[in-house]
C-alpha cells in the first residue's frame, strides 16, 4: 500500500481466543508493518512512553518511520467484522420487505432493483453507499453479490479496493428463463461464463494477487441455473481454485421449487453437489432447513455456512440451528443478507444470532439439554462475526484475531459513559456522540462487551483500518 | 406550563389512524396552545407564509405571541412513544442478561441493583440517565417501576417532572419473605402499603392534577407481595382510582411458582382477580402464555397487556401473540421492559415485535391462515408503540395521535439521504449524524416509514416535545 507506515497499536485488545472465550489483552501493543502485517504482539507496553529504541530495534523500525496509535482508557481495538453473505445491488431496499416471502420478494422488489444497476451512475451510487456504510460499521470484509451486469460487477471491485474493504466480488449467474425474468438474466449458459470470465479478468487486473478484493463464483441459487451453467461454473472453479458463494434451503416454497426442477437430486444441497458446485470454498448462505444428510455432505465438503438471522427473520424463513451446525463439524459465519436483511451492521446480525438462537430454545422442551444449549452466547455471536466469518470466505489464517502473521483488519470501539450527575456522553473527551451505551463505571469487562453487542452501533466504531490502512474514522 | 407560548408547526404528520392504516398529512398545520393541546389541524398551509393575520385570528392569536417550527423537507412529526413496561432502577443493567431466566436473573441481576439506589445520589445518576436516554429516543411516555424506597421513588418523580417526559412512578410493592431476598423487601404488608401511600402523596404535591407524572400501584408480580399486601393496594385502588401495574405470565417457571402459591385460583391472571387487582386501569406485562380463559377475563375486565418483545427473546420468556390477543379485544401497547429487555428504545420494541411475530408465525403451519395473521406489519407495529400504548396507560384520548384536544406529545423525525456520489448525510443541511437509514430519493413515504422503522435510532429523531415543551433537541 503506497505511502503507508509501520504502526504500532496500543492498548486493550478484545478477540476471540475460541468459540466460548474471549481473549483481553491489557495494556499489549500490537505492531503492524507496512505490508498490513501483523509482526508483534507484546503485552508489557502500557503507553507510548515505552516504545523507546531498544524496544523498536528488535523491530528493525526507527522510531521516525512508525506511527503510533494509543486508544484511550475504556476504548479497545476488536478485529473487523466479516460479512459472509451480502448483495450490494440490494442495499437501497433494506427494511422494505413489507410481508413478502422470498420468491414473491425476488420478483416484487429484488430483481427490478439489481436490473436497473446497469445504469453505471447509478450502480456507483449504490454501491459507494454500501461499501460506506458496511466499512463504518466495523465490517472489514464482505462477500457480495453484485448482478447480473459486468461493467456494473467491475464497477463494485473497483469502489471496494478504493475505499479500501476486503471483498469478494461476484458476478451474479441466472440464465434460466423458467425462474428469471426476461429483463433481468444471461440469455444463455454459456453467456452467464463467459460473462463470469469476463468479471474475473478485470479484478485480475486491478488487484493481480487478490490481495485485497478477490473474484467469487456466484450462481444466484439453484433454480436460477440451467445444470450446464452450474457444471461450467464448478470448472472455473477446478482451474482457478477462485470461491463460491450461493444460497441453499432458505425458505420452503423454495425446497419445494429445487425438489421439483431437480428430481434426480436427493436434495437441495444435493443439487449443488450434483454439479460439482459444493467444495471447500464453497459458502451457502441460510441452510435453515438442511436435513441431517445434507448437514453431513455439507461438513464431508468441507463447505461453509453463513448465517443470516436478519433476513431469515423478516422474510419469515425460519430459524437457522447454528449450535446444530456447529454439532455437525460446520463452519458458520453471520451475513447481513441485505436488502432482505434490513440491517448493514454484522454486530446487529450477531445480536439477532443470539436472539433467535432463543426463539429455537424456545421450540424445545426446557427438560432437554439441547434447550439451553441451544442457545447462544455473547462470545459465540461475537466469534461468528469475526473468527467465523474469516474462515467462512477461507481467510481464518489472515483475518478475524490478533495474531502475528494476520493483518490488522480492526476496529477501534469507544463506548459512551454516565457522568455522576447522570449524563451520558462519550468516554474520555472523545467528543462526539457514544451512541445508546452507557457505561456507570461498575461493569466488568465482560459486561462491557454485552452492552455493547446489545446497544451498540457505528457510533462506538470510532475507526476502521483494514491491511494497516486507516479507511475509516468518526469526527 | 410557565413562559409556554402559542405552537404552530408546520409539516408532513404521520400518525396511525387504525391499527392497519397510518394517516400522512403534507402541509398541513397544527397549532398548539400555551396548555400543551392541540387546538386546530388544518391541511391548507404549506408554509410559514400562510400564518397570517386573518388565519391566526380565526384561532384568536397574536402573530408576536406564536412560535412556528417548520419541518425541513423530508422530515415528519410523529406522535411520541409510549414505553408502558419499563423499570427505570434496572436500567444499568441493559444487555448483561447473559443466559439467565426469570427468576435467576431477578436474584443475580435486578435486586441487587435496585437496592442499591437507596443511596440517593446513585438512584439520581440512574434516573437521570434512564429518562435522558428515553426521551432522546422519543420516548414521550413511560410507565416506570422504580424501587422499593419512597425517597428514590420521589426522585424519579421529580426528575421526571423537571425533565419533562410523562410519567407513571411506581414505587415497588414486594413484601414476601418467601420471595423477596432480605435486604430488599418491605418489611410487612402494612409497611409496603404506608410507603405506596407516601409515594402517592409525594406525587400529589409535586403535581396535584397528575398533569404529567401521576403514582401508579405497583405490586411486583404475584408471588412478591403477600395477598394482604394485594388487597390493601386493591382498596387503594378502588378509593384513588390510581392506575395499577404489575406483571403475568412472563415465564414458565414463575407460572408453576404461582400456581403452587396461590392454589386457590384458577390461573395467573385470576390471582390478581381474586385479589380486585385486575380492573380497566390495570397493565399487565408480558402475558406470554396466558391461556385462553385468561385472555377471556383480562378482556372482560378492560385490564391491558404491554408486550415486550426484546425481553420475552433475551430471556427465552416466550413468543407474545399480539394479533392473538387483538382477537379476543385486548389493548396492547409496547414496553421496553429495561433491563431484561436489553434496548431503551420503543422503536426497537416495535421492529422486535414486527420480527418476533414473524417467529410466532414459523411456528403455525404456512397452509393456516393465521401463519399469515399473527404477522405484523409496520403500521401494526408502530400503532403499538403510539396509540396502543396510549390506551394501555389509559391517555387514549390525551395522547397518541395529532387530533385536536389531543396534547402534543411529539417528535421531529429526519432521515439521511445519499448523494449523487454514494455519500450519506443528513437531508436538507440540518446537519448532524442521520445514522443508518439511507433515503435513495426514489421512496414512497410508505418505504421511508419501514427503513425508519427498521434501521433508524434516535439519530433520526431530532427534537421531541411533550404536551407542548420542547424537551430534546439533537445538536
Amino acid at each position: 500500500m503506497p505511502g503507508l507506515r509501520n504502526q504500532i497499536f496500543l492498548g486493550t485488545f478484545v478477540s476471540s481466543k475460541t468459540r466460548r472465550e474471549l481473549q483481553y489483552l491489557h495494556d499489549a501493543a500490537v505492531c503492524v508493518g507496512i505490508d498490513g502485517k501483523i509482526v508483534k504482539v507484546d503485552k508489557g507496553c502500557a503507553s507510548a512512553d515505552l516504545i523507546d529504541g531498544r524496544w523498536l530495534a528488535k523491530l528493525g523500525w526507527e522510531k521516525s518511520e512508525v506511527d503510533i496509535h494509543v486508544a484511550q482508557p475504556g476504548q479497545f481495538f476488536f478485529p473487523g467484522f466479516v460479512d459472509s453473505h451480502v448483495h450490494a445491488s440490494q442495499y437501497p431496499n433494506v427494511g422494505i420487505f413489507g410481508k413478502s416471502t422470498l420468491l414473491d420478494w425476488l420478483e416484487t422488489y429484488t430483481f427490478p432493483l439489481e436490473s436497473s444497476l446497469k445504469d453505471l451512475a447509478k450502480a456507483r451510487q449504490v454501491y459507494t453507499a454500501c461499501i460506506r456504510r458496511t466499512l463504518l460499521n466495523g465490517t472489514t470484509t464482505a462477500a457480495y453479490y453484485a448482478t447480473i451486469d459486468v461493467e456494473a460487477t467491475n464497477l463494485l471491485a473497483d469502489l471496494c479496493l478504493s475505499l479500501g474493504q476486503r471483498a469478494f466480488v461476484g458476478r451474479v449467474c441466472m440464465d434460466n428463463p423458467d425462474i428469471c425474468p426476461d429483463y433481468y438474466r444471461d440469455e444463455s449458459a454459456q453467456a452467464s461464463l463467459d460473462r463470469t470470465l469476463q468479471a474475473i479478468e478485470h479484478v485480475r487486473r486491478i488487484d493481480p494477487n487478490f490481495d485485497l478484493v478477490s473474484p467469487i463464483l456466484t450462481p444466484r441459487f439453484a433454480p436460477s441455473c440451467a445444470p450446464e451453467s452450474m457444471r461450467g461454473l464448478a470448472k472455473i472453479h477446478r482451474e482457478t481454485d477462485l470461491p463460491i458463494q450461493t444460497h441453499v434451503s432458505e425458505n420452503k416454497g423454495e425446497i419445494e421449487l429445487v425438489a421439483k426442477m431437480f428430481p434426480e437430486s436427493s436434495s437441495y444441497t444435493a443439487v449443488y453437489d450434483d454439479h460439482g458446485l459444493l467444495t471447500p470454498k464453497t459458502i451457502l448462505a441460510h441452510a435453515v432447513h438442511i436435513s441431517e444428510e445434507e448437514a453431513k455432505l455439507i461438513a464431508k465438503r468441507g463447505s461453509k455456512i453463513s448465517h443470516c438471522p436478519c433476513s431469515n427473520s423478516a422474510l419469515t424463513s425460519g430459524t437457522a440451528r447454528v449450535r446444530w451446525m456447529w454439532d455437525r463439524d460446520i463452519t458458520v459465519g453471520l451475513g447481513t443478507d441485505m436488502g432482505a436483511g434490513y440491517s448493514p451492521s454484522i454486530l446487529e446480525a450477531a445480536r439477532q444470532a443470539a436472539l433467535v438462537s432463543r426463539h429455537l430454545a424456545m421450540g424445545i422442551d426446557d427438560a432437554d439439554p439441547e434447550h439451553e444449549r441451544s442457545k447462544l452466547t455473547i462470545e459465540e455471536a461475537l466469534y461468528l462475526a469475526t473468527r467465523g466469518g474469516a474462515a467462512v470466505v477461507g481467510l481464518e489464517n489472515r483475518i478475524g484475531a490478533f495474531e502475528e502473521g494476520m493483518e490488522w483488519d480492526a476496529q477501534l470501539i469507544g463506548l459512551g459513559v454516565v457522568s455522576e450527575a447522570g449524563i451520558s456522553s462519550e468516554a474520555e473527551g472523545q467528543g462526539g456522540d457514544g451512541g445508546n451505551v452507557d457505561l456507570f463505571g461498575w461493569e466488568t469487562w465482560e459486561e462491557k462487551i454485552a452492552k455493547w453487542v446489545y446497544n451498540g452501533d457505528d457510533r462506538n466504531t470510532k475507526k476502521v483500518w483494514v491491511k494497516g490502512r486507516l479507511v475509516h474514522s468518526r469526527r
